[in-house]
């Protein structure tokens, strides 16, 4: 193909694989920052005109318009600009920009309620369809769930669960696009489809639809293309043109799936390959180069759902997860870092901070020095980076894997997952002491047993029965996460995405889990100290009074380190026991996002200390306060837990305060960059890392206006911290922050 | 229950069991028909209106009206009537009698076209959402669909397949609504949904789902009763209330499925019980008794549905298989005939004849001589009835069972049918002497094997090769089903006929074969014959020539006979080696339908000395004109097909002139009672009887206005004979009528 001039040959020509085409053209660059441009003119123009609609709609509640109409397809809406004339990357998800969606195919009531938590209301004929005639993934789950599902949902023993939004963490290979050009792709789906074997069995006849189906949605990928007038039906011609098929790709995607992780890949060193060709030959400058990647950026920065207030409640600042991975190592031994990967997080400089796209950083030691500089400097000046081992990924998933979501690293267009949420063991620990009652709701939720009478906790007894409780919880999730899949596939089947994956995929049951440190230190409690039980009138444990010093999790002390390490085998071992949907292949997670407040809520007193009500830690993190011995104790302990038992990754995040780290900005950024190899030397999975005062803060709190792009990491993402609720920024703001090393 | 007085109890009270109810509570009759009373002022007045419409609805040009807006659903319509002031049971399928309802589930692009064909036009935003937001399965089906099935479909080796319409062949137990009302069903499926295991298995999944969506349509059933200004939720009282029940379970299916066949069960007998009980307690008299029947049974005529012109093809007279289910015998040696199977025969009288609903009548050599000889005057007199043999099928469905569709015996309520159409084995005897190379088409459809190019066919050589052809179509017959089934299952699942149904039932997977008689002709002229072979320029044989005579089913013979009764069997024995989706249970019918002719027109010609284009011999009948042999001879062989290889029936259409069965009107039912007892003795399964001369429907074709209840047997159904098309009204005058025993 002409398109293909000047690119090294290699099988990346006969079959789709991407891999191959990036390996075979990419230039590694290890300098420095200093050819890295300002802004445009336009840029800044299309970025103020993006604050002004940020503004406007902060003041109109949270939203500035909504589609409450036309159903969002990959075709439903005419073209959409900022301004046609400056923008070198068109596309958005309706035919307005900061215009929401509307997107019944996971569930209409959630749509509903979306439309009127915003003050809008539903087209009533769309909820008649969607009522009468197009069944919802929502309605389809809760026709199969069993009531016990229904009430483990209901008290929070197990939380998040995507049944009543879409599932996402599918990563479309978006950079498919732009390499071949749609037609090809149809072509080879075509063949797929052709090849399959002649006996149907119900697999075999799932798959066919879903072939037949993906089809249909790159052919839909065209038009929507064609409606903003470019052909896409071949390759992508130059930088320009790549940028903007693989947007399309994305944006496709975007308008058919609300999926709470809308992910994107990785991205930059493959788009780097487009823009070295065309330096080379002289038809794009670096200003220009860069103008793109801003242009880009910011189109993935207007990404935007209708949430509901359930759904905001766990997942708090409207994130989206456009996440883009960025660096790492090839299997070569060459850095994946190019210039294009600092041109991406040179972004946070151009348009300034901001929670999305999701920047990840897939660190390794071996990384260039400049780059791991370059990258300290920007978290310490932005707090919008997360950075994640691929160290320890790389083995997993090849040199070609991204990051869905937060941590669930993925081998791109060749791997999905089937998110899972968490269950609460923290909340199971206390079913463990009450027999499988609620300690909130006063119900038999978990199996009966005899609930513990002693006085005072003995950890064998405890163990034994926490150990059974887990058994019964591991099955239940599993179940419960067989039956949202079935019911996501049938109802709201991601079709553009999975045509931009091979045929043939692995597929990971990714569940997780809330209160880690939790139930750590609780059982620290018991084992080391002596914790009474208070009991109510009908001899439910209510409360604990702990008796004399006990170890806790973020101190690198080995004995509540081993508790927490064992914990994550034992679930995990556990978990692995149940059939799985499709037979994926069963992982973990140790992430709560936001949520760690709401399950923090629905739990009751813990043996720990935390008082009923009072947010978890989020993810792997040690409760907030208790990690006392320094920076360097806290990610020991974190860095203890297996990754080869939580391989859908093991979140942590970090706040210190920038004279922590050094007293200069040079310093800071050498020293924070130690601190990352030190975690990844360790294997250690993730770090968020923030970088300011906790003063800094509790002034944006009173004073909002004044930080509209104060940018904070949470668990797995970031936020604008302004989004955030009163409850969710003190959370934020009572973290440890570290004030030494 | 207060609406179970001075019923006897038994274990129906318990559970959901109608045959108990049936088997403590029904008044076996013996009597003759001398207590039948004429039809009512309103009855006649009633009918004369349906008349009216009918003849309205022929000018029309074969449809009065349609819904092209309304969408059906069990809720979708207000309430329609004749004459609201005269029907003893009340409602109609949309709003209005003879207004066709709009069915797009199984197909957008079947509904649109049966709009179209009448001259209407299908609301534009229908169609829209169920392109854009509804899949159905029509859509479904063809992508999951090989090139290969889908060739197989063109070239007609399998034909009429449930692909683009409804697959029909489920039979609620309506009578469950009747005797039980619709809230204990509800709570009984509450039950076993609660019942089922907490693991979850796609098909624990699906059964989940579907148990709610069961439960959803019993609720709706309510609803739509309501809207008529009845409360449904408990038993019906009496017995105009156990008719009208027992009618809006059945109006509710027919609302939401338009399926090829959608067959009523066994009502007769059940219905009998309400009506003795009134009768003894003084509250109905039997000139009231026969008014409902009458009154039931005009609202089974008035079932209609749109249809497209291929299927009109098919399914000639716009049939609708409104099939019930009379006499039959009990395990215990009583006869199920009571004085309603004669009320329901009786209809034919006081309505005058018509196709629905399918009167079928279960034979066995132990029904009462009455009933016997009654059953012959009306089959005599209006050539409106089938016979089933009650003795081979009773050991197989036990005493419960009814025939869906035209021979297909289920038993009620605790089983259902995958329907399958038929295979083309005509067509695959000539592509096992053309290599697998379609003799119209001239293309390569089956595998490529090497052509037979001996001048004159061998008969060892011509089986060894067949046997390899059937063996491939046995198997791309199956998986072609599995993909329809899923399908119907995914997109049209039969909600409230399945709420009907046990939860735990019997599925089988019901193929069929057409072209039985050619076949076992064309192999009996080459085995006993010299079968010249004439090939085209290619090489393609195209046609034979025959010396010499040889022996023809359908004349007693077992030289030909046998060659027919392998074949049954080897079909089957194939066809069980492919995997059916569900574990359904492999049977097979042989059963044409009036599809015989469309099949003959896309086979070419065979060595049997049939004709390219001329249509076969309708289900198992021998050759039109070649069973020479008198009645008993063609009989015989028919009988001789082994039902056990062939359990989803065997249709036979037999013709007689009237005075060959005797010359006055006792000694003629006396006389075709003895041939039913004969056909029953010797194990013949189905017999359509006519009984008229060809003049008649010579006279009819040239005078249709002078004929319009004239109704005769086809294949399985009976039709109005004016509503056939000229090319099967003269396939009918060609068959052979008996002019001797």
């Amino acid at each position: 193909m002409k398109q293909w001039n000047d690119f090294k040959t290699n099988v990346w020509q006969k079959e789709v694989n991407v891999r191959d085409f990036i390996l075979s053209n990419f230039h590694p660059y290890e300098g420095d920052e200093s050819f890295l441009e300002s802004p445009t003119e336009s840029t800044t123009k299309l970025w103020d005109q993006v604050m002004d609609l940020t503004k406007k709609e902060r003041e109109n509640g949270g939203v500035l318009d909504m589609d409450t109409e036309n159903v969002s397809t990959i075709t439903s809406h005419d073209p959409g600009f900022l301004n046609k004339d400056l923008e070198k990357v068109v596309g958005v998800q309706t035919d307005e920009p900061f215009k929401r969606s509307l997107q019944p195919f996971g569930g209409i009531r959630m749509a509903k309620q979306s439309c009127e938590s915003y003050g809008y209301e539903l087209d009533p004929e769309v909820e008649r369809i969607f009522t009468e005639y197009r069944k919802t993934h929502n309605q389809g789950v809760f026709d199969a769930y069993t009531d016990e599902m229904r009430l483990a949902r209901k008290v929070g023993i197990i939380t998040g669960l995507p049944d009543a939004y879409g599932r996402g963490r599918i990563i479309g290979d978006y950079r498919r696009v732009a390499l071949y050009g749609v037609d090809f792709l149809i072509q080879e789906k075509k063949k797929d489809l052709a090849g399959t074997t002649p006996i149907m069995s119900e697999e075999n006849i799932r798959l066919r639809e879903e072939l037949s189906e993906q089809i249909r949605a790159l052919t839909e990928l065209k038009t929507l293309a064609a409606s903003y007038g470019f052909d896409i039906s071949e390759p992508a011609n130059h930088a320009a043109e790549a940028f903007q098929w693989l947007y399309f790709g994305y944006l496709a995607a975007i308008k058919e799936q609300n999926g709470a992780a809308m992910s994107l890949g990785r991205v930059s060193t493959f788009l780097d390959i487009y823009i070295e060709r065309d330096l080379q030959n002289g038809i794009l400058t670096e200003k220009e180069a860069q103008e793109l990647v801003d242009h880009f950026i910011m189109k993935l920065r207007l990404v935007k759902f209708a949430r509901t207030p359930d759904y905001n409640e766990l997942f708090s600042g409207d994130p989206t997860w456009v996440t883009e991975s960025i660096g790492g190592m090839a299997h070569d031994g060459r850095p994946l870092v190019t210039k294009n990967s600092f041109r991406f997080l040179h972004t946070l400089d151009n348009l300034g901070p901001a929670p999305e796209p999701n920047l990840t950083v897939l660190w390794s030691v071996r990384l260039p020095q400049h780059f791991k500089n370059y990258c300290a400097k920007m978290s310490i000046k932005t707090s919008s980076i997360q950075y994640e081992n691929d160290d320890i990924m790389r083995p997993e998933y090849g040199d070609d894997y991204g990051i869905a979501c937060c941590v669930s690293a993925m081998e791109i267009g060749k791997q999905m997952q089937f998110f899972g949420a968490r269950a609460n063991l923290a909340k199971a620990l206390l079913y463990a002491i009450n027999g499988g009652k609620d300690e909130k709701h006063k119900l038999q939720v978990g199996p009966e047993m005899t609930p513990i009478t002693a006085d005072v906790l003995d950890y064998d007894e405890v163990m034994q029965k926490f150990d059974q409780t887990m058994e019964w919880l591991a099955g239940l999730y599993i179940n419960t996460l067989n039956v949202i899949h079935y019911m996501h596939d049938k109802y709201s089947y991601e079709r553009i995405e999975m045509a931009l994956h091979d045929t043939e995929i692995m597929r990971t049951m990714a569940t997780g889990i809330a209160g880690l440190s939790v139930v750590a230190d609780s059982l620290s409690a018991i084992k080391h100290a002596k914790v009474k039980v208070i009991r109510d009138e009908n001899g439910l444990a209510v409360d604990f009074e702990t008796e004399g010093d006990f170890p806790k999790y973020g101190n690198n002390d080995d004995r509540v380190d081993s508790i927490a390490v064992d914990l994550v085998k034992c679930f995990m071992t556990k978990l692995r026991k149940h059939q799985t949907y499709r037979q994926s292949i069963h992982t973990m997670s140790i992430l709560t996002i936001t949520s760690n407040v709401v399950y923090g809520k629905k739990t009751g007193n813990t043996p720990d200390g935390r008082r009923a009500g009072e947010p978890f830690a989020p993810g792997a993190n040690p409760m907030h306060g208790r990690d006392s011995k320094g920076t360097l104790a806290s990610l020991s302990s974190v860095a203890k837990l297996p990754y080869s038992y939580s391989m859908d990754g093991i979140s942590n995040t970090f706040s210190i305060v920038p004279k922590a780290l050094g007293k200069d900005e040079a310093s800071r950024a050498q020293n924070l960059a130690s601190i990352l190899d030190g975690y990844a030397h360790k294997e250690g999975h993730h770090l968020n890392v923030n970088v300011f005062n906790r003063e800094t803060l509790l002034d944006a709190m009173d004073h909002p206006e004044k930080y509209p792009q104060l940018t904070i990491r949470v668990s797995g993402y970031a936020v604008n911290f302004i989004k955030l609720t009163k409850e969710q920024q003190l959370d934020v703001i009572n973290r440890t922050f570290h004030e030494s090393m």
